[in-house]
């Protein structure tokens, strides 16, 4: 990819405030190849919005990286900010069409960091088949910012068969978790700190619009909710859905998947893989009658080899999340109370 | 609308690192009233998207704000937010129906302030029958960032009628501003450099959807393009018509409205007002057939008094805006070269 899209041939190597003035600098960097690099025919228009055609159900999600630092094993902020708006929509059951980007540049930065990031954002949007359709380049001085903070808002249409709301829980429900655990943070944690692990653990960004359209396309309905367990981590994720609906949630320890070098590198960091942010994965709160069909598709997915239903809901202890451990002992589980790990995505 | 809003009692009264957690402290901050005050059907769904129905043609931008000061005469980046995407998407002839709203806040920021930023939120929400159907709020470390960031991206629905493209411009158009220069500009630069004028100059922010749906109501396709001049200012915007066009612009100087006292504080500060960025400020290129009507109608718009026929599109030298000054002469007007004055929006 990189080989294929060489830096453009510029005036300057580095970003300046200039940049962000709507004038001739901004259209110099936006015409030195950012333009060409994610046309499409809307952002060709570079119109102050993109206007298309839309019927039906639609969703709409927007997040703003701020991660840091900007490139880490198995990823960078550019794929995090595609993949990471893609997974929201698939998390509303729709899958990811238009999103747009908005950039937030230090005065300072380099030119081939911005490009490299560009090169990452165009991959992604073309692995998962989105456009990006319009945008904004905004410029703040050195000290303001750090380095490149990017947003962006997605809209995707809707699984006709999705039904997903905290409301269709109900007590009996398996819990399905697509991967293992907390790679993304750990990622981010060890490459902050300088760590070196006897293996590369890498990132898990990754989009998930097609595997959860595939099954949508099989048990629509009978999926009650979709969550991508990212900030926060999976104890999260599951406190929001006793919360809301009232309900209680058992997990089993054992069931709960984490690669041995992961699981090695949290207890090294002092890190409770339940807390720690993952980005390509999500929960399934499904109806118990497809539970092992549905196991079976996800584990025959590319990322799906380690799935397992990790537990239940349950009516018992409502509003808490148990962890059941192998010995028999069983620990509720809260919340993230603090930060964890400030800047993950 | 502060007196009826005052800040909710909290156990905290700076943001800190823990506030974009995704965990406990995000939802104290959430909770505390941020999800109350913003509250509709969508968001009040908290899910990480939200869903609903559209039809037929579809418009949709993004923005992030970093306007330096937050809070200035006239208006703060919370006003700003709101109805420059508002604006953009009335630029595409759409009148805006929902908005994302991604905050980067930086560590330290007081409570008050982005209290007093949501109700401006709030409330220009409210004004433009805009929704905020769902938000993402990340924290960066003290020095990172600059109290407040705010994207907002939007949708809305496009006129029927409305056909705004540059390939519609065509030689004898007339060009219409709706109001007069650099306010928004001046009222950021003075603030920052702590100038006082003897009458208050205040940002011109405001929401310009209803009056360009109704032109568009009346005028439909007649209507051939429509920009708000903000960042560059109107030489920029007038000069990107140029070069998209290959048509050329004449504007008359004395055609031009800029308030007395504008006028003055852009000498005292060495700025031309064609290049100070405008925010509730937008140019009409109309067919020569309607301008007068165009013009009289925009006259009885409440911020309409000073609107101006300000020139005209011409073949006669192509790529070209040519500014004809009273005593006959005339100089070409580029683009704004650098930066004149960074985050202004």
């Amino acid at each position: 990819m990189i080989l294929n899209c060489p830096l453009p041939k510029l005036d300057f190597d580095t970003i300046n405030i200039g940049h962000g003035s709507g004038g001739t600098l901004t259209d110099q960097l936006l015409n030195a190849g950012v333009f060409k690099l994610l046309s499409n025919e809307y952002l060709d228009k570079k119109h102050d919005g993109a206007i298309f055609t839309l019927n039906g159900k639609i969703a709409m999600s927007t997040d703003t990286y701020v991660v840091s630092p900007i490139f880490f094993e198995g990823g960078s902020i550019g794929d995090l900010a595609i993949n990471g708006t893609i997974n929201d929509l698939a998390m509303c059951g729709a899958n990811a069409k238009f999103l747009t980007l908005g950039l937030v540049l230090e005065e300072g930065l380099k030119m081939t960091e911005l490009w490299e990031i560009l090169l990452n954002i165009k991959a992604a949007c073309d692995a998962s088949g989105v456009k990006i359709v319009t945008g904004d380049t905004k410029v703040v001085e050195r000290g303001k910012g750090d380095k490149i903070f990017i947003n962006t808002s997605g809209i995707g249409e809707v699984h006709p068969r999705a039904n997903i709301d905290m409301l269709n829980i109900k007590d009996g429900d398996k819990i399905i978790l697509s991967g293992p655990l907390a790679r993304h943070g750990i990622t981010i944690m060890s490459s902050r700190q300088g760590l070196q692990f006897e293996t590369t653990i890498a990132s898990d960004t990754r989009p998930l619009n097609n595997i959860v359209w595939q099954l949508l396309d099989k048990y629509g309905e009978y999926i009650h909710l979709l969550r991508d367990p990212t900030r926060g981590g999976l104890a999260t994720t599951l406190n929001e859905i006793t919360t809301d609906t009232k309900l209680g949630i058992d997990i089993i320890q054992n069931d709960i998947p984490v690669e041995e070098e992961v699981y090695g590198a949290c207890e090294m960091l002092g890190l409770d893989p339940l807390y720690v942010a993952n980005e390509g994965l999500f929960i399934a709160v499904i109806d118990k009658s497809i539970a092992d069909d549905f196991l079976a598709d996800l584990k025959a997915w590319e990322y799906g080899n380690l799935a397992s239903i990790i537990g239940v809901v349950t009516a018992a202890h409502p509003k808490q999340v148990v962890l059941r451990s192998t010995i028999g002992g069983q620990r509720v589980i809260n919340r993230l109370a603090g930060e964890q790990l400030p800047r993950i995505c």
